[in-house]
């Protein structure tokens, strides 16, 4: 075949992206029940057998990144350093930004989810925890658990989050994928998203249509490859499919039962 | 006193900024004492505990990095890893660049330095590490050491170094220097560099001015941040200090014995 029909064929050929989502693994204050939000925790040892194992089923499927991008919390970071170093893939290139964090949780950061629980009820602790948009009460700056003086955000001003619901992330989070990750895909790069459970809620809420109403009921496993074939619209061409369906399975299960 | 009149004061005050340079830990080719180059080999144990007080005596010394900047080689970017994990700075901006990697130790790449002195005479081996203009042979296309087929320099085309003396080191390093470390530095950011022996000599070379024939005399060991001053000029205001000057004292010494 020469190569003018070659080309032709190929331009008739729709172009699919390779998107790969990662949740930290445990973090210390999973382990504990404490809601986190943006409080900068280390991972347990359990949290970075996770992030290996996360590299490992990304080598063992061929989906070798060649751009990370992270949130600014050491969470998410070790974790991808350790999946990266596990896929041989330290070398690519790495973008972090405070758009990719988790859901900023107020007054609520520092605190145990069970005891919040027991003090206000049952349904104020699910609208804390999974109202659409309704925001927990917000953090003073004057808290030990306020990131008010952390010179990782000192650019953000009075855009510093004090408290969000899942609303609030998706409208922060949503400039940060149309303005660096799909770029990176329309390279043609395989990109590895790695953040929290909340703002990767909000990214599958926009990539899979999910209405306000049922993103509730939607759980991500920690440590767990989630991977998207986007297509040029920039949507995803099917379901996500996680690297270990199995786990992916029992681990939601678990998440769903936080905080009893 | 008035702003004005602080203003006033603040703008004669010459500007400095904080260049923090940091060779990576001991790797397994050193430990078996193999011209290692652009072969991406790991750390040992080691090493990584290099890593670890690199970021303890950043930590100790309040020169805490705002962006990293490394090779794309994984001894560089895990050294600088736990270094920025051990000084709880993992959020930090990360950039990656070849220009930083090692110099291409051509067709000696994973040659044992004492059979490569025995073998063609201590003339020839002191020439091959040491001389300033003289490359070892090129490394073929077809050997295992060859980075010819590695997507990360996919790149760089006919530009992909088979060998480099120091002097082609430079030669590459210098435009990284300028076009992107220090336009950081113009930013105040505090840069911390994560590379080689040789991109550093390199590098060092530069900022202190040393002549062809004296850097061949130059160690820079392993894991011990070295901190310079850097001038609006972009040159150093004075000589460069390692964070533990005793250990980098010991640790030169040993340096120069490697091949005995």
């Amino acid at each position: 075949m020469g190569a003018a029909a070659l080309r032709d064929i190929c331009q008739n050929v729709p172009m699919t992206y390779n998107l790969i989502l990662l949740r930290h693994g445990e973090s210390e204050w999973n382990q504990k029940n404490l809601f986190t939000g943006w409080v900068d925790v280390p991972l347990t040892d359990k949290g970075r057998a996770e992030g290996a194992r996360a590299g490992e089923l990304l080598a063992q499927a061929d989906l070798l990144p060649d751009v990370l991008h992270t949130s600014r919390l050491k969470r998410a970071i070790l974790t991808a350093n350790l999946a990266l170093e596990t896929a041989d893939r330290s070398w690519i290139d790495v973008k972090r930004s405070w758009r990719l964090n988790e859901r900023h949780y107020g007054a609520l950061q520092g605190k145990n989810k069970k005891e919040i629980r027991e003090e206000f009820g049952e349904d104020q602790f699910m609208t804390w925890r999974r109202s659409f948009d309704t925001p927990p009460p917000e953090l003073d700056d004057s808290s030990e658990w306020s990131q008010a003086n952390d010179p990782r955000y000192a650019n953000l001003g009075d855009a510093l989050p004090r408290t969000e619901c899942l609303k609030d992330v998706i409208v922060r989070m949503l400039p940060y994928w149309y303005d660096a990750i799909v770029p990176d895909l329309q390279l043609g790069r395989t990109v590895l998203v790695t953040a929290h459970g909340n703002s990767l809620r909000a990214l599958v809420k926009h990539l899979d249509g999910i209405s306000d109403e049922d993103i509730a009921g939607l759980n991500i496993p920690t440590g767990i490859p989630l991977h998207y074939e986007i297509g040029e619209d920039l949507m995803p061409t099917g379901p996500g499919k996680y690297l270990d369906p199995e786990a992916a399975e029992a681990a939601i299960g678990q998440v769903a039962n936080q905080g009893r």
